[in-house]
């Protein structure tokens, strides 16, 4: 995991020369607290994901000597304190993490992550924790639906090609397993996060044998009870006819194209028919959760999907617009709770903790507080402590418990927030104490 | 750049095995190609990127020893014939590939990158070339937009928090330079890629220091021309007659909510007024090609723009949907052209190349033909041979080049498709040779 201090808006560092050149780089300590302003439409809920990776990237932070060299010689940087350059070459991040469970739903004003750190260091990392959580919580929360219009059936993730490079394709394929998926075909995620693999045959296989049957046959006769045959590269039906009449039995079938609904029952037919009930049917192609509940609602004989474009690319919320805000600034003496009030894009001041409120084992409603404030009677707080001076205070959480946690928190939402077909909302609110602090900033 | 074969979907690796089983991996040749079936609503053409990127993948690419080790242990590839890990130990990219040139403007099904090799080998990179060449080419395609609505404004790409993870944001900046971006927010990326750095400050800063004339005073001493007042964290008219009123002299101010077009008069306004007519003005938040298009019909006084999301998402079309098709395929004696017919999923067979018809100096039509048909008259051919035996065959192109290339490509595009208010389309029909071709595939 690459993580150079590079990896940053230009602006944090003139900030940072500028905090430097007014000493306040350390002595002023600032909460940055990140969170979304309101959910895009078809989110009723949200997937937080992308934290392990920020906090990796915080703990490897550093600047490397040509970096340094690099950054002096910029325009930009020309007038920057000469000591500045020096403060980046023993740059490390101090600071203090607080965040959310990964794959816990989190709804629009909630921090899915707080730091808290000499206001340089605090400042430097907000392009990367953006970038690494805005896009693993926007793949994580379209995943969850694609799961839930699923209704059991296993889906698997398809869509390295169409993500936004490799490593987008990666931590969008950890990303949809964490919310739900059962596999991924991209290699190097299943290796690097423990995730189950999963793949068929591509048309070029079929295209590149002397036939269609010869190319099956050869398929089967390697991979076995693990060979799924690709019925479409010319004629769903036709190549289903002649598995049976080859007398083939493949443990499961893939359609690619066409009307899907149609072709499973007529393909389930032809098995059924021959005695291949054990033959199971996946599909695929462009489908996302509307496309899914559809074929599911129609009764389509479909045992399985993949799943590609739509997941890892969150096709229709690309862009989840997280921002990271100053909430607080101590330089010395009691702290400032501080609060931006452009228009449309306010934010709520202080140092803040979720309290999920929970009625008959199922969230009820969720109460945004004041980090020190008392527990509100019969909930949990979402908000851990995660890092302290730099360190994490725990052990990376497994993937597959991440998961797990995972499953059981959407579980426990009110059922509407799990309907695919009409946005709900949740019922968040603050505090008395975040209420007061809020009416206190605007008067000031 | 790290160039692990494991970035590839799971059936490349089974349908390696595939062929090597049957002893095909390296007795037969196959051609593929990269392109789009369809353009996306919204463009009216493409810019060609990634490719760079794509070529050094194919020049570093192998399998490490424990990636193999980790291959032979799972159960997908458990059939996989024993030889065939001591193959994959071994395996490099022989292929030769053909590309056009980055930045050219491309249309559908027109091949961006064609890749012959044995066909094991040209299996394999069909994940990672399509990853890097769709997502670039996305961003590539929207930037060129924007460019083209700012009509000579600068454009300055801001979007690295709303990117796709750290690595997107560093392609979606090479790419949106390549089509038109004057620069880019993203250190790592300027570093990288030689782009000139652009920033400004963020809300934190007026927010942490004590009051916003502070802020802005404290900014304007160490960075002097190129301090970039942020207007916007409380009252944009109020930060501009403060400006006013302290006698500052900013190069420049940012406005980045609210109406930008009627802001950008009044504080246009306010400056004029105090004399600061120098003083520019940069707009950002949220901006498109169809917003800034409208502010400047509407004559607002802005000099500059800051895009982020829009461009770094290609938000509107953040999937492309380019495919890598086999086309060709050589056992011994003559190739096969072959060609698949799923509905709405059909392709072109053969090795082809793009023609360009030039008449009075601007883009009339493309011709696709194949390979070895005589060239068109007045027409000039955009499928370069880019890689020989794995091994490219010139120099990288500097960027700072192919970003003149592709501006002087889309000049000489017919003005109907610069048009950024409704898509037109180009001319783009298959040769006689590929239609031939064509009705000859169809008929077997």
């Amino acid at each position: 995991m690459p993580a150079s201090a590079l990896a940053t808006d230009l602006y944090q560092l003139t900030m940072m020369a500028g905090y430097f050149a007014a000493g306040r780089h350390h002595t002023t300590r600032a909460t940055f607290e990140l969170f979304v302003r309101r959910l895009p439409p078809g989110r009723s809920f949200l997937v937080a994901a992308g934290i392990e990776q920020a906090l990796s990237l915080l703990e490897l932070l550093h600047f490397e000597e040509p970096e340094v060299a690099w950054l002096a010689r910029q325009p930009a940087l020309a007038r920057a304190p000469a000591g500045f350059f020096d403060y980046l070459r023993g740059f490390w991040f101090s600071g203090e993490v607080w965040a959310v469970r990964e794959g816990t739903p989190v709804f629009a004003n909630e921090p899915i992550l707080r730091v808290t750190a000499p206001i340089a260091e605090a400042q430097l990392v907000e392009t990367a924790l953006l970038a690494t959580i805005n896009f693993q919580t926007s793949v994580a929360s379209k995943a969850a639906r694609v799961v839930i219009a699923a209704d059991g059936r296993p889906v698997m993730e398809f869509g390295a090609r169409r993500a936004h490079g490799l490593d987008a394709a990666r931590c969008a394929a950890r990303a949809a397993f964490l919310a739900g998926c059962a596999g991924t075909s991209l290699v190097e995620a299943a290796q690097r996060s423990s995730i189950p693999l999963a793949g068929t045959m591509a048309h070029s296989w079929v295209m590149s044998a002397v036939d269609e049957v010869t190319a099956f046959r050869e398929y089967d006769a390697i991979f076995a009870e693990h060979a799924v045959l690709l019925l479409d590269t010319y004629d769903t039906i036709a190549a289903a006819r002649a598995i049976v009449d080859h007398h083939m039995q493949p443990s499961a079938v893939r359609l690619d194209s066409g009307d899907l609904g149609g072709l499973s029952r007529e393909v389930r037919a032809i098995f059924d028919e021959a005695g291949l009930t054990g033959t199971r049917i996946f599909a695929s192609g462009d489908l996302d959760e509307h496309a899914i509940a559809r074929l599911i609602a129609s009764g389509a004989p479909i045992d399985g999907f993949g799943v590609g474009t739509s997941v890892v690319t969150s096709i229709d919320a690309p862009a989840l617009g997280g921002v990271y805000k100053l909430v607080e600034v101590v330089d010395d003496g009691p702290g400032r709770l501080v609060m931006k009030t452009s228009a449309g894009k306010g934010t709520w001041p202080g140092r803040k903790q979720i309290w999920r409120v929970m009625e008959n084992a199922r969230a009820a409603r969720d109460i945004i507080a004041l980090h020190d404030e008392p527990q509100t009677a019969g909930s949990r707080p979402l908000l851990e402590r995660v890092m302290v001076d730099g360190t994490r205070t725990s052990a990376l959480l497994p993937l597959a418990h991440a998961r797990v946690w995972c499953a059981e928190r959407i579980a426990e939402l009110p059922p509407d927030l799990r309907r695919i077909d009409r946005d709900a909302s949740y019922d968040v609110q603050p505090s008395r104490g975040l209420t007061e602090a809020i009416r206190m900033a605007q008067g000031s």
